[in-house]
């Protein structure tokens, strides 16, 4: 079965999207993704050695960008002007690479993203052409706003970074994949395996996590549930769900229960 | 990595057991069996011919016990005589086969077990000879009870039969997993890939579904859906997921957060 | 508006059962029960002195049993022989009181009621002409042989004994309620005020706790919410909730919203 | 016990504050609102008649602004020049009344609110000596900068407008409680009388609500359910709720409960 996936005019097998951070070091980085089987990885530009610092390790030597999608992103931004000199520096890094995935924060706290900061920074980005994959919360109209003004791609969180708590609000998802015509990617929150299937059940198009894996026990064998798991709830997504019933003999789905 | 699930003093790569009824006809059974990597595939007695009847097709020339483990079981039985006379059925009919799924039901609107009569048939047959997987309800106290009397495999509910609800109490599940010393395996409600690998990241060995598959819209893509999905969450379970966290930034698990 | 709740044939004005273990001492014993308008309070016998010990405080000084329906408990007993053994102690005690509220768990780790003892103790008490309120598990089919048995109230967990972690499974409890014919009281777990108010919209006639209130920060104060909360979930369920929908436009409940 | 909720400087003892829509007639929208015990109540200038066409019945006569704090809102607007527009109107024809609801919308479909265009007039509002209270989001970072703003109290939705859904996602809703310094009133989505008390549990200030009771099957029992459900949710959070417990014998909250 084909079943691509196309984020700016390049296709895709793997929907799943791996952070490099939080590892241990550069081996067991490159081994989580290879066993991932992601075919794109961000990297936090303003943490992670792409070639900034000559004297220190590069990340690109382990993950090489002829063989991965290199996605720079804006971590640790805060104001729309620093995520879009970021997006610039990483532009130059990387001749002139101009995928990148925006993401402005709102607090140290939370890490919640500055939604005003994003729309400002998003639309910056577009005018100077590049192709931007929008980190954002899960509210439908500003998805809408972020596909209208050329994003790539929209990636609402389903929980905090690095809470791990799943998808907290599976309804607004829903309803921002419902109206999508570009690629929709939960990233933040994705705890464990059955949350990425969940995901992919709802019907987004891929999702994006990093501390699933880095923080896991073992996050190499994390990294292949976490492959199987984006399979698996695309295929079941593909596949049709059996309808839900109170009880087998209900002749309507779900006739009879209340919450 | 060798993580095998051991029932009876047999060994299986597999942890996905599979229902036969339901599908279209046994073509469409045997290709969905064969796509999830099933070893062990149960056949409801009363329902299904395994040579009850010379004069219909036999589902065992598609689904053949030289490749397959076959699980009689007993759908369809209200009371524990049935039960224990439909056991003695499948063990004539497959050659002194003593491998069985106890399934007593507690009425045709539910399904639910009825778990006095469970009880007495699983004594019954165990004190016969029988190797009894049971399928109950999830009573931690009831599966010990189970356990305490020979049954070589608990089988709690997830849901209701047919129900497709998915895990209702996890809790409940999980206090049966953490006092078992015989494999603990998902029994009904599994209705999508990420309810699988959730009642795998529990720490239960196994899920048996049926429903899930054979009436999804594809069921043969939704078997393979199953198999990945099983294994995405009992790899997930053996890595050892992150912590949850109210926010990244959070010192410990949680703190904060109020449900 | 008119609306009692009848049990063995007397009426009661309040749906809130009370127990009167865990608190600082029999005042605050008294206050909380009086604040939370209970008409019917609990007592275990094996714990609470209700003139045993001639040499002891005795609770019935503070909560007068002309003011207040006495229900003698089993809390602590781990077998039918054990409980029955308690009722009849009580019976004695109270001057041939027969209302019982019988409790047979199955361990001390879960407090999980053991359902065969329970129903073994529940025929004896019957046929030894006690009225029996039960306390069991969310099993929708013992739960109807327990009424069948006679019992006069039917009062299944919506979580562990002390645990506060609400009705876990509302599904099961409303199958319960769906079928009964005698008064299904909601006994254990309930932890917070909209747990109390949510056991009442799933359609039971009252709710049994104690941890809830004597627990609390505040006794008292929770007491009193806990009285709001009762009222506010029975006549939120007389009143008809209005349809959920996925969103308002939505012309049909629920329509387009995945779970 | 003295628990005042203050807005703009004015005390109030109920935390309920209820919408005047949706309602079979001027009649059952008073007889709801004085059972409800609210004594502030939401008037869309858009739909409601106070005084803006001479010819037709007047909700002010029935909702006497003498006892009620009334509060115009500007439901059915969609931009923030409407949004503004519809305030000065609402202060005209309340002579100089300056408390106002501000709502912008962000499609008919969802009723989802557009946090863009509801910052923009909020400034403006603010600017223009209103006392604004503001329909937004669960968004933490929007909810202090209109706090920051000046706005007298931030009003998170709890799932869609004439959703009935509950609190979709409570952790967002403390997150934002947590760092507030102005009154939060949960705003959209309550259906019933537990997700009313769970909101106050929550922590929150108040709750603003509207379908919930005029679609009710019952209305007025239905504000006679909320009021009670309020105080419950009130009085809960103030006496401080039982820890959770994965079993009563559990050593530490929760320990050994997996989700």
């Amino acid at each position: 079965m084909s079943d691509l996936l196309t984020i700016a005019d390049k296709t895709y097998q793997s929907r799943l999207i791996i952070g490099t951070g939080k590892y241990k070091d550069f081996n067991e980085t490159r081994d989580a993704i290879e066993t991932s089987g992601a075919e794109m990885v961000t990297v936090a530009i303003r943490r992670t050695n792409i070639g900034q610092n000559a004297d220190e390790e590069n990340l690109l030597d382990y993950i090489p960008p002829e063989k991965y999608t290199i996605l720079p992103n804006t971590a640790g931004c805060y104001t729309a002007e620093e995520a879009v000199r970021c997006c610039k520096l990483a532009r130059e890094l990387l001749d002139g690479h101009d995928l990148v995935k925006l993401e402005v924060l709102g607090d140290q706290k939370t890490l919640y993203p500055n939604i005003p900061h994003t729309l400002k920074a998003a639309q910056a980005l577009v005018d100077d052409g590049f192709k931007v994959m929008v980190y954002t919360n899960d509210d439908p109209i500003v998805a809408k706003e972020l596909e209208a003004m050329g994003c790539v791609a929209v990636m609402p969180l389903g929980s905090l970074i690095g809470s791990g708590l799943g998808i907290l609000n599976p309804h607004y998802i829903q309803l921002i994949k419902e109206d999508a015509n570009v690629p929709i990617i939960v990233d933040a929150g994705v705890g464990t395996a059955s949350d990425a299937a969940f995901a992919m059940e709802l019907g987004c198009d891929g999702v994006l996590l990093n501390s699933a894996i880095a923080h896991a026990g073992n996050p190499v064998l994390m990294a292949s549930a976490m492959r199987k798991a984006i399979e698996a709830g695309r295929e079941s997504f593909l596949a049709g769900r059996m309808p839900r019933k109170a009880y087998a003999s209900a002749s309507s789905p779900l006739e009879g229960i209340s919450r």
